[in-house]
């Protein structure tokens, strides 16, 4: 038996930071694809009980997932307007400049940080790990939130196991 | 600059396995929270385009969660079926039974384990992190679900960022 494995499991470390951003990227993936399921008019206006159409918690994603990284890299905290979106053309758009912009500020994120405790768009304090974890879980919440609208439209959503 | 802080950032570590349980146990409290909210019958019966009730969703939730971790630690997998839930104190009984399996399961996973690869239930193969991962993020799919059933019932869900 190694070192390793006569260690308590508390202290083992489960998720290396590029198995995160791939699991980040996945499920990005996925939510791209929910949005485009969504006809453009009903992405823009369809909402259940006096929630906010999908388009309006894409843009609140795009808000929150990428500024939440620059900030942890740069230490600067610039919260983005969240206007309502005019096209699923344009929610796509930002989609995909995020996703390439998520990549290329994740590599910036010093290892060390990940442990550290931040005050995120200084006004949410957490450990690194805990913030990211939230911008995730927030996206997954959404996302789960805009399957029972496209449900109720009678639209069959993507599947949820599916992350390539 | 510790040697930790020159290491590339892809295989530096973000999350320990206590945190994972950590955060798994916060999202398992909310989840709770939610189906407390829910009445009694809409719990059983109301839905939302063909989509099942939040307290069939909920009875998901048990057949994956804790019966994946087992399957983690023992190597044998044995899918629990899943019955319709008779109550909303039956549903409650089952959560607050895993919630003390799951902290007494985890303790018992390897630590070299995490990054192993099984096959889950013997049909889903992953790495382990990943089959975790997995069981969590579909527990915050389906409870963003159940978000707008009770929304759609004009009550009003539990503060997603509130994990205590």
């Amino acid at each position: 038996m190694s070192i390793a494995a006569t260690a308590n499991v508390s202290s083992s470390q489960v998720l290396s930071a590029a198995a995160m951003l791939d699991h980040w990227q996945g499920h990005r993936r996925l939510t791209r694809r929910v949005i485009e399921a969504f006809p453009e008019d009903q992405l823009l206006n369809f909402s259940l009980g006096t929630m906010r159409p999908f388009g309006a918690m894409a843009m609140e994603l795009l808000t929150i997932g990428v500024p939440m990284v620059r900030g942890i890299v740069t230490t600067e905290w610039h919260r983005l307007e969240q206007p309502a979106p005019s096209s699923k053309g344009e929610v796509l758009r930002l989609w995909d400049e995020d996703t390439a912009a998520l990549d290329h500020l994740w590599r910036q994120i010093p290892p060390e940080r990940f442990q550290e405790t931040m005050s995120a768009f200084n006004q949410y304090p957490g450990k690194v790990y805990d913030l990211l974890m939230y911008a995730i879980d927030n996206e997954i919440h959404h996302r789960g939130q805009g399957y029972v609208y496209l449900r109720a439209l009678g639209i069959e959503p993507p599947a949820f196991y599916e992350r390539e």
